[in-house]
């Protein structure tokens, strides 16, 4: 035997199949899995089947959810006229963490990159549009990365929106709070000064 | 919901028990598996359990197996009287692959790390103890890794094994093939020198 047994090395071809998930980290998955208890191996099991089988997008918004549409759509206190745009649904669980957005939301479910040949076909740009000619919301935010991916898809989105009527407005780009100048980068001490707002 | 619904948060959680997964990692790997086909989740889990049922430790060297014993300790060509003692399983596939080793393997499962509060009786010395003092093989060669922990793996086993009579070795440090002198630590060039054998 120069290899794993069969099994093993199945498992470990399909760990390595998961995103991050190189040779070395599959191995110490696995050996991690043969020595914990058989119900922890279980319990992992189970949850990731669940998930699979139980968790699916919000067709209103495309975020998790567990029911028919997701917890923010089905809420009656959301504001529907005011709809924020993010790439995915761990961005509408930091806004939600931060806790001050009365909207609803929109998830692209990732962001144009052109390089990898990512175009606005291949994220839920059409869903949003028609969703916008639909129910005609009073502002649409974009709230993508300010990564160059992120700028390139606000960019799209906002030529498009407007085009369609629809007011559109962009997250401020500056310092994070708690930062010191010194530590930021000459672009982003750009974008702070530009979007200074008076006091 | 400022969280992950309940279902997600389980999987979540389950996920992060693994070496080397935290919280980021976890979640790109179950919004993979959010979209990737059913049956390559499907093949993820059945490999996994399959594992999980099927593979156990060989019970006379502790190597892995699917079957009673390991396929190296079942092979009849195999010299019984040379034993090769490494830390983990792995490290048998790297000697096998070598492919020179005529001998049988005796996997410790780890090393004595002392700063852990990872003594002898945590690994097994035991069985090798045992092993060496029922089959009187001619020779055991101590194949831990060369870090401290190894060493001091090493250093206690060739004690113990001497004392019971056994003849001991160790593999050798040095400098690797391919390897050029300036790339090198000074500790592992000191043990090069040391190690060095006449033409």
């Amino acid at each position: 035997m120069a290899r794993y047994p069969l099994l093993m090395q199945r498992a470990l071809d399909a760990l390595t199949e998961l995103p991050g998930i190189g040779p070395r980290s599959a191995q110490r998955i696995l050996f991690h899995i043969l020595r914990e208890r058989r119900e922890e191996t279980q319990t992992l099991l189970d949850s990731l089947a669940a998930v699979k089988a139980r968790i699916r997008f919000c067709p209103i918004c495309g975020n998790l959810t567990s029911h028919q549409t997701c917890s923010i759509c089905r809420d009656p206190s959301r504001d529907r006229g005011l709809i924020c745009v993010v790439e995915d649904p761990k961005d509408v669980i930091a806004l939600e963490q931060a806790g001050k957005f009365p909207g609803v939301y929109h998830v692209l479910m990732g962001k144009i990159v052109p390089l990898d040949g990512i175009g606005h076909e291949d994220i839920r740009v059409k869903e949003l549009l028609d969703r916008a000619a639909k129910n005609a919301p009073r502002e649409v935010i974009i709230a993508t990365g300010s990564d160059i991916d992120g700028e390139t898809t606000a960019l799209y989105l906002s030529r498009e929106l407007k085009a369609a009527g629809v007011k559109v407005t962009r997250i401020a780009a500056g310092i994070p709070v708690g930062s010191s100048l010194d530590f930021m980068d000459p672009v982003t001490l750009m974008k702070a000064l530009e979007g200074r707002r008076e006091y």
